[in-house]
This record gives C-alpha cells, sequence and structure tokens, in this order.
C-alpha cells in the first residue's frame, strides 16, 4: 500500500519509538513524586519541555503537554476565553478551522459567548482588513490557524497578529498541520496561544503541546489540577512527551532536507497528472504547505475517488481525516470560491519523509487512468 | 530503588510495551479513515475494543476509550450531569474522591449544579442509608469511588447501587484503583458508569476507558466528535490503546496468583511493623483492597517519612500521588475519624506484581528503625 495521508497521521520514527520504550520502562513513576524515581521521571519531563522550548524558541515553563491536537486546541481556547471574559464574550473564528476547534467554540457559544466567523478571500486566507472590520469592543479572542488540514494554505500570521495586538484581542493558532513542517518562528511572535500535535510529524499519538505566550491571561476550564501548571489534568504521560519530543528535535533537524523533498515529489506528481485537463490542482497562489497536494477530478465526488484509488493501493484522503464518514463539502474549497459539488470533489494528497518516486509515479499513472475513463464515461453518458 | 508506589503508577508490563512497539509500527493510521490502513487500525481498534469489553462482561460499543483515569473521571461525570440537567441539577458526591472527580465536580458547581457531600461512617465506607437521607426530589447523580486511593477502603457498591436505581438516580464509580485489582463483576451490574485507567495495571500512561452502562442519557460536554461515538476528541492512540488491552487481559488472567501473592507480602509486612507500637496500620474493619498497606508514624508527617524512607531507597507515598507537593491531611483517614495532625501522618505503601519478599524486609527494617528512633527522639524532647 502506498501511503499519501501524513496530514492524517504519520508512522512512528522510530528513533521516536525507541525512545518511548526506553523512557517506559526506566521512568514509570508519576512525574509529580517527590521520591526518587518520581523526581527521575519529572527531571526526563523537564528535559523534554527545554527540548521542545528550543525548538519553539519559547520559555519552557510556556509549554504545556496534552492529550494531542484536539485535546489542545479544547483546552487553549477554554483557558483562553475563561480566562478574559470579564473582558467581553465576543470570539472570531476563520471558517477553515480543524473539528475540534470548531466544536470548542460551539461549546463556547452555549456557554455564553458571541462568535462570529472571518470572510477568507478566494486566495485561501484571512485579511488583516476584513479582520479588523469584524472586531468589535467586545472582541476578546479570535482563532485562526497556522496551515488548513484541507489544502494546506498558510495564513499571513504576522499581519494578523500585529493588527490583533494592536486592538488588545488574543490570537490562538491552530499549528498542529504546520509544525515539523514549516518554522515556527513566522507564528510564534505573533500569537497568544498555539497548539502542537505529535502523531503528524512521526511521534506517538495522544499527546502534544500547547504554547501560551508568557504574560498571556488564561484560566483552565477545571480547576485545582496540579500537573502541567494546572492546564492538563491527569498522571503526566513522560514516555509518550519523550517520544513526541524526539521526533520534533529530528523534524526540526531534518526540515531542510525534508522540505526539498517534498518538493521534489510534489513537483513529480504535479508534472505527471497535469497532462489530464480532467485533474484541477488545488493549490491557491497564497503560500502553501510543501507535502500537500490537493485536487479534483471533475465530475468524480472525492470520496469516491479516495476509494477507487484505496482499491489501486493508494491511501489519501478525501479531506479532512477527522470528518471521514461524514461527506460534506470542503469548507477550505468554499471559501476558495468553489460551488458545492465542486468542493465535494477534494482528493487530499499529501506526501511524507518516507514517499519516493516509485511511489508518486504508481499514483500518477492510476489518477491519469481514473480521469480518462471517468471522463470517457461523462462523454458517453452525455452522448 | 525498591518502589512501593504502584497505586500512583506500575512499570509497564514488557507484554504491553511490545504490543505498542507492533501497533504503532504497523496501525499507524487514523482509525476512522476509510481506506485500507485506516481500516486495519479500525479493526485493530474494534479487537482491542471487544477484548477489554470481555473482561468486564459488557456489550463493546459501552466502552469508550480515553486519555487516562482523569480525562474519564472528567468526560463521563459531565455527560451524564449534562444528559440529565433536564431531570435536576443535584449531585451527591463521597468526600472521599480522587482530585480529578473533585475537581470535576467543582466545574460542575461553577455551572449550575448544586453538589452536597455524602457521610462516610468509621469504617471507611458510604452507607446506604445515609446515602438515601441525602437525596433530594432533583438528584440525578451521585459518585462514589469503587476502592479509595488513599487507603484502599472498597465501598459496598450492590447495596448503594441498589437504593440508587430504585430511586431512579445515576451512579458514576472511579474504578481507577480497583480495576485489575478486583472483579469488576461486584460493580457493573449497579453503576450508570466506570472509568478505568491503564498505567496502574502496567499499561501505558495517557489512556483508559469509561464504560456506559446501555440506556443510559450521556451527553458529552462537547459535542461534533467523530471518534469513541462522540465521546472523546481526536485521533484515537490505537498502539496505547492495545497496549492497555494486553495489560488488562493478563492482569485479569493472573488476578487470583496476584492477589495470593499480595495477601503474602501484605501479611509479611505487617508481621513485621507490628512489632512497634509507634506504627499505626490504617486498615479498616471493612474491605480493602489487596495491596494497600496504610500506616502511620506516630507522631511524624507523612511527607517526612517518605521523605526518610527514600533516603532508604524505598519509594512510598504520602497518600494519593496527584497531590504531592501539597501537604494536606488525608480525607481518607479524616473520615475514620482521625484528627488533623493524625490525617496528616498517613504513609501509603502499595505493593505490586513485582514486589518481594526480599524488598518487603528491608522496608520493614527501615520503618522499625525509623518507628524506634522517632519514639527516641519525642522522649527526649518531653523529658
Amino acid at each position: 500500500m502506498n501511503y499519501f495521508d501524513y496530514a492524517a497521521s504519520a508512522p512512528m520514527r522510530p528513533e521516536a519509538t525507541e525512545a518511548y520504550v526506553y523512557c517506559a520502562k526506566d521512568f514509570y513513576a508519576n512525574s509529580e513524586s517527590l521520591h526518587d524515581p518520581g523526581a527521575l521521571a519529572g527531571d526526563f519531563l523537564q528535559h523534554a519541555r527545554n527540548k521542545l522550548a528550543d525548538v519553539l524558541s519559547v520559555r519552557s515553563d510556556s509549554i504545556y503537554f496534552t492529550g494531542g491536537g484536539s485535546d489542545g486546541n479544547f483546552l487553549a481556547i477554554t483557558a483562553l476565553a475563561n480566562g478574559n471574559k470579564e473582558r467581553g464574550r465576543h470570539i472570531l473564528v476563520s471558517p477553515l478551522e480543524h473539528p475540534s476547534v470548531m466544536n470548542t467554540v460551539h461549546f463556547l457559544q452555549s456557554s455564553g459567548f458571541e462568535v462570529d466567523t472571518l470572510p477568507v478571500r478566494a486566495d485561501g486566507r484571512v485579511h488583516a482588513e476584513d479582520l479588523n472590520k469584524c472586531v468589535r469592543h467586545d472582541t476578546i479572542l479570535a482563532i485562526i490557524q497556522h496551515a488548513n488540514s484541507e489544502i494546506g494554505t498558510i495564513q499571513p500570521m504576522s499581519k494578523i497578529g500585529a493588527l490583533l495586538r494592536e486592538r488588545d484581542i488574543l490570537l490562538h493558532s491552530d499549528c498542529c498541520q504546520s509544525f515539523g513542517k514549516l518554522s515556527m518562528s513566522s507564528v510564534i511572535p505573533y500569537v497568544s496561544s498555539i497548539t502542537v500535535s505529535s502523531h503528524k510529524i512521526g511521534g506517538p499519538k495522544g499527546t502534544g503541546a500547547v504554547y501560551i505566550s508568557p504574560g498571556t491571561r488564561a484560566i483552565p476550564l477545571m480547576q485545582g489540577g496540579v500537573h502541567e501548571q494546572g492546564f492538563k489534568h491527569g498522571t503526566v504521560d513522560v514516555p509518550a512527551i519523550a517520544s513526541f519530543v524526539t521526533a520534533a528535535l529530528l523534524a526540526h533537524a531534518e526540515l531542510d532536507d525534508w522540505t526539498l523533498h517534498m518538493n521534489n515529489m510534489r513537483h513529480k506528481l504535479l508534472s505527471i497528472i497535469m497532462r489530464s485537463e480532467n485533474i484541477v490542482v488545488e493549490r491557491s497562489h497564497s503560500p502553501v504547505l510543501p507535502h500537500f497536494v490537493p485536487i479534483r477530478l471533475k465530475g468524480m465526488e472525492g470520496q469516491y475517488a479516495m476509494l477507487e484509488l484505496n482499491r489501486q493501493r493508494h491511501a489519501v484522503s478525501p479531506g479532512s481525516a477527522c470528518k471521514s464518514g461524514q461527506q460534506e463539502p470542503s469548507r477550505a474549497l468554499l471559501s476558495l470560491g468553489r460551488n458545492e459539488n465542486e468542493a465535494r470533489e477534494l482528493v487530499r494528497i499529501t506526501l511524507g519523509k518516507e514517499t519516493n518516486e516509485s511511489e508518486i509515479e504508481q499514483l500518477g499513472k492510476s489518477l491519469l487512468t481514473m480521469a480518462a475513463n471517468h471522463g470517457l464515461t461523462k462523454v458517453r453518458e452525455h452522448a
């Protein structure tokens, strides 16, 4: 099977697995326990926190380990909203966010917050001018992802962040798709908080982290915890964190090589599939994550194309993995101006470290054949 | 180092680590993805769910995997409260609960629920007659742990459950300390939901499960999720779950042998330390978890005793691990009628599979010496 669904989940790096096993064996005590085994686990955890802080160029006490990307989005957004509700109850959110963000926002709505959706222009991006028009006197928080999980569009975080800072509004940015794929230096200085995920960069599932900018008022929904400065409840999963940070360090060290490899693989795939006029490549003119190749086979639902590609031993996604089984038009494509039928045609191909030329050639060939046969079918239907 | 803090966290079983590594390598796709790698991960997850359902003798669709015990308590309690708030807003809770339960209950209080604390008698247990007196017409939920995390007292779940069922009140029971240590058949028929943890039985941290009795009205706080029937957000951590269930199956299979071993080790330790009249064994006359040996060294704070034992290479706990660093009187000892000073003397010794006679002898010797020297110190102080 050729795996082209790296944006959903990536295989664990062998080094990350080794770190997990090593840590699970020798550092199993509760990292908050005051005896020596607890202190050892606690030291190991602090070491991991320092290393992740280095990768992000932030203070280590601004890092909070979580139970993954969705957990991180929930914890960070509710803590920012809860910590600032005395200042106002209005929240702005882009329409491109991951379901974990949208569901958190709906929860906040049911708890008395007001939410408005930000406009997105045809380049797939939130523009600072438009954002400025949506701001009210009681706006406390804007939620704008770094990179989109359906088509990979990268948002102009510095412009957005500068405007929001000027107006004293917090900014949470879901960086689960971009962390380990882009330098976070284009995000960190402009945000109040970010969420990162482990399993999308070759770390274990079930862990991740939130960064909260020092001085930001954040009050967790559930009070009284002792782990992670009260941000996240429950015994800290030190082995998973050690493994995650190992993967993060490797991804960081290999970023240039990985980017080059992604560019090569993507160009290779594009050069093949662009031969067909039935295939539309949905890369906007704005910057896009290098491992994303979002396409449409004209007239073919994404879910159908995904199943057909699966039969040909290629694993791709019809969009954001968390929504599979619920076929809805891609919100990212709708925001680019595609109609509902076109937005249902999205096929998300995402490449990874292990992707090679032979796999790309096989995928390209399958797509060309599908596009040609489907075009033929449509001609026949219309005849 | 001799480890006597199994109730805080246990070392991972080698079989559980193997299961983790195997699954992380070959079943890394998102278990909700519709392509073959996703379906394989999904099948693996379903297999694990079926196996855990077998252990609990429940339907597999009543099992929801979580991010651990604390996460499970939060998710289950808020879902039961949220799902039944139209019927009433009164909740009863025992004073012996884990911080994750108490913190969840405080969160519910801030969301408009009323909470009353149940009385506990000198045997460390909630009695059905007392519970009955606390019930109001608008009581929807009682929260009573199966076994206490400080001194191991086991609650009379069948009597409590029968009363609550009669009065149409839901019962959530935190079974994180008892799961894998006692048969759950004495709990499951009497409850609406239970929480179990993985890392206390030799599985990985960061995972666990909630059982919700079929037909129970439960509405998660955060709506719209697709994983775990909408109960828990985020990509499911299939490797950790496979590893957890492996540990659960082994614990279940070895339960009789383990119980025998615990009884032997406990009796051995008791036979040594009961020689000193400065050591009080805090095992009530009610049933207690077999691996718990809660003691007090008269006149010595538990935290101090813990640190002194640590110097002598024994890792014990001053109480519930999640509260270390915050020295408070043990709520379990207070409920048994001890005064505040006595309740600060708790030393929680918890044994495990790997505990052996030699370790027990060393621990017993250290405790006797400490008790003798401390007694001597006190005599000198009073002279």
